[in-house]
């Protein structure tokens, strides 16, 4: 999408046809710098380090660093040791797994001195697939905003959590992905942005996505939303997934549970937008089966912001001495989720939900 | 309660007997300093700019603050400019209005040279009511604490929300009360503290206290509650309340809604913990009717902590640009509150819960 009028997307590749530029996310919002991954160990510590977040991009970027790790060493244990690696960097998205899989086993089916173009190539592919899934989402999205616009007649405003945008993807995003389709579209459309500790994601992220193309929003602290949509502030919730089980129930930020149990409690429909890479088949209890991962303390204690001279600082909010907990995702069970949109349309968050756009999964099932 | 074992109340007379010393709120955790209050202005400033902040305390420093205003000018046109005054510095908490009606309608009784002397002592009064009303409810609480404990033989967590501990209060607290009078009568107990943005009261006051006075406890985000509850890690839940409807319904800091929501999701207790003068027998509507501060958005998007010299900053955190909305409050409806703790007991947040501890309502009802 845009920055200043310029589009823009996360990820792509060098001019020199051996590495990738990406947008360094911990940057943000305050300053816009592009960074070069060009071997293993920069695209997992990019991974690691958030400089790349958001489910669909990493799951990109994972594979483009399987790409570059052939570059280094393309047997069978190059293959394997990286896919270690680039898989142990983040335990809860499980796009991360399947771009990894799908570039592996693609991988071992040639000789060792094809796999790096193979695989380089690979990861374009998928890159492009999660920009078209996302423009899918889009349109299926941008449907059920339309839809209360007509039936409310005023601007529609969604809240959202996290950064879901297409800072998250390749391009568009999942949950902002419908936000921006109907604002091209012209339906009126505003976004209510949980600021989202501790990563503050969707102060920073979102909030920056949003002024870049233009979208109205006005950003809240994450306690705002159930007292928003308590006095008819919210007309509808759309947030991203980690990952999504075969029976709907959807892992996403840290505090989604919260806001899909006020948006139950008001009335307010609550949708997860994904791509079908975001479903983890295998799964059927998100709150009992899902790895969440315990983050650093630190990102609870300490906020790096902008001082007024322009300068950056790291400052410190809890009291010394004081432990924290910092867990990064949680579960919104499948009963709480109005419904999921992915790139073949809108469907309920339930096993038969999913396999009626996902049929040729009935058989596995 | 005690800082490093030293027994201190969050607001005292000063020795000159005509004006008040306070803890300077604004300046915890990182640093601790007394602040007096010579005049009406001092004392208004002083809960407007949140020197001094939670309901009960609040409303000590209005009445301190009636006081100090008589000094100046006791006539009854005095008393009516310093009570509009008071009572224009926040909206939400009751008790601001109760104790200066309280304090008023007996000043309107006496002579206007009698007004300063009787003010300060009805003042000091109200402060140790206030102390009598948190050791009662922390009596009362630490039952609920002490069942628990009993019921499930292992140490009980408690999840809060803000501070309405000591600091929030002249001693003891509100929500922190049963905890401290657990703790102290051997009951194994910690805290999850809620940092509570924007203000970050969790973080930097309810933190303070429980380290200063040697509770164990684990600071979280905001968004985290939901998920610890649905694993099983939080056994009660336990809130202050800065306004209580005849019905029962808990205006408290915003975001206590969404974890009364999480509580009543995952089979958790939630009460809330005040007393009388948090009751607002006029309102029966907590939703409709309650009035909720909206606070500047420089609280969303600034923060203000200390650097690694040890030194204070103030960052910007959001994406520049961005409008920001920060409603202070929020109501939880009685449904999901699973009892109110008072000086007089436990109680269910219905009208009869309510009456049945306050029957010499039941004539007013």
């Amino acid at each position: 999408m845009n920055i200043d009028g310029k589009p823009y997307r996360t990820i792509f590749p060098d001019p020199d046809g051996e590495s990738v530029q990406v947008i360094d996310q911990t940057r943000l919002p305050f300053a816009f710098e592009l960074k070069r991954l060009a071997t293993l160990d920069d695209a997992a510590v990019a991974i690691r380090t958030m400089i790349v977040r958001g489910a669909p991009l990493i799951g990109v970027t994972a594979a483009y660093g399987l790409a570059l790790a052939m570059r280094a060493d393309p047997s069978a244990d190059g293959i394997d040791r990286a896919a270690a690696t680039l898989a142990a960097t983040r335990p809860t998205a499980i796009n991360l797994r399947w771009a990894l899989e799908r570039v592996a086993a693609n991988l071992r089916q040639i000789e060792p001195h094809e796999r790096f173009v193979r695989a380089f190539a690979e990861a374009g592919r998928i890159a492009e697939e999660d920009v078209a899934s996302c423009r899918a989402i889009g349109a299926h999205g941008s449907r059920l905003i339309a839809d209360l616009h007509r039936a409310k007649g005023r601007p529609i405003t969604v809240l959202t959590h996290c950064n879901a945008g297409w800072l998250a993807t390749v391009d568009w995003g999942t949950a902002l992905a419908p936000i921006y389709a109907a604002h091209e579209a012209g339906v009126p459309v505003r976004v209510l942005v949980d600021e989202t500790r501790p990563r503050n994601q969707g102060a920073a992220l979102t909030a920056f996505e949003l002024n870049g193309h233009g979208v109205p929003h006005t950003v809240i602290s994450d306690n705002a939303g159930g007292h928003l949509m308590q006095h008819g502030q919210v007309d509808l919730c759309i947030v991203g997934s980690d990952r999504t089980t075969a029976s709907g129930d959807v892992c996403n930020k840290i505090g989604t549970y919260l806001k899909a149990l006020a948006a139950r409690d008001t009335g307010v429909p609550f949708y997860a937008a994904l791509p079908f890479s975001t479903i983890d088949w295998t799964l059927h209890d998100g709150v009992k089966e899902i790895p969440i991962e315990e983050r650093d303390g630190r990102e609870v204690t300490h906020l790096t912001g902008r001082l007024p001279d322009g300068g950056f600082a790291t400052v410190e909010v809890v009291s010394p001495g004081s432990p924290v907990a910092n867990p990064a995702f949680d579960v919104t069970p499948a009963r709480l989720v109005t419904g999921l949109i992915t790139e073949r349309g809108v469907c309920e968050a339930t096993p038969e939900g999913l396999l009626g756009l996902y049929p040729e999964r009935r058989a596995a099932a």
